[in-house]
């Protein structure tokens, strides 16, 4: 039983080392063994272009998400938000984890037709948001794209 | 005192636990008490739209600010850089801890103006910077849009 | 041996407090002691402009990266690959520890060229992106610029 304990402290110290640092100034974040995961990874001619989610640790990053389909923008940005919560929910987050968007209309009178449907749905803490227009740059004739960051 | 003890130690443990899992390879990131913080809620039409900020731990994701007044280019930066330090300093930050700047101004010929006021403003090590022109894609007529990541 | 012990403890106590927060749900990522790193900082007028790269704890921030030689999308795409590898390399990352990505485009049409190229970049487990076209928005005439956010 001591021995045990023992050894639980051992391990205990060797696990605060790692983290703190024991009194250097060491960061937190700089955990050795944490590694990436990757969700939904989309390929081109067979070879990995980019993924859908990636995780390290607690945060989350999703990529720019478009809708290649007819609608206005409220179909647009609806169905794009659906998007977002698959893939947050894929990677174990949720709307109401998301910390940051990006939103890229292809036009900026669609400002407000964004704000309707976009509004309320991170719930009652929503993230930050940068909105820009591009003009024609958004990929696949979507009339917006968004990703996000949040954490689990 | 002894048994007092023994209880810290067990808090200890389960701190540390949760912290640095014990020898596997869990995240130290992934804290699950970890729980956003939001600034400064936009609503529109009476539902949450976007924060000013968020922060989880110790990081702060500040939103795209625009400057929504007469004046050229470096006008906007100055106002937009302070309306940043704003949000930085009521999330606990400062303009020192910025760790990535994101600039979208109108017009790329104003690219000059903005160094001008830019440099200096975020302290000897500043952030990283992504600029780009978005043509007209800056919303209320913003001659730059900026948003920053940060930490505490 | 004893008083060593315990001093050991006391500073392990200290640390996790400030870690953990003993039983409070203090963030473990707001280790107060936590400072940026910053790489390759770039001077306007001798005074710091915006650095390479930021580092927070195992978080890396690399600045947007764009190639102002001649050349079509796919000598772009690969001198700005090689940019980011750099600096990803010089703060102690790699392309396959990239999370994020975002893609300026000059033209929306050269998409197709830069998948072309980018493609099997970042290993098996590819970071997420964001693509988007900025139309004439990309400094010092690159057909793209790209940014990243990585760890180590």
């Amino acid at each position: 039983m001591k021995a045990q304990r023992r050894s639980i402290l051992k391990r205990l110290f060797a696990s605060v080392a790692g983290v703190a640092g024991l009194g250097t100034a060491t960061q937190v974040m700089a955990e050795p063994q944490a590694e990436k995961e990757v969700f939904n990874v989309v390929n081109h001619q067979d070879v990995p272009l980019f993924s859908g989610s990636t995780k390290l640790g607690n945060l989350v990053f999703v990529a720019g998400k478009g809708y290649h389909k007819e609608g206005d923008i409220k179909v647009h940005t609806d169905e794009v938000l659906k998007e977002l919560e698959k893939e947050l929910v894929k990677a174990g987050s949720s709307m109401e984890k998301v910390l940051k968007v990006n939103v890229y209309l292809h036009d900026l009178n669609d400002y407000k037709g964004m704000n309707e449907v976009y509004k309320g749905r991170f719930g009652s803490k929503p993230p930050v948001r940068t909105t820009v227009a591009v003009y024609g740059g958004v990929p696949g004739d979507s009339l917006v794209e968004m990703d996000c960051i949040a954490y689990i």
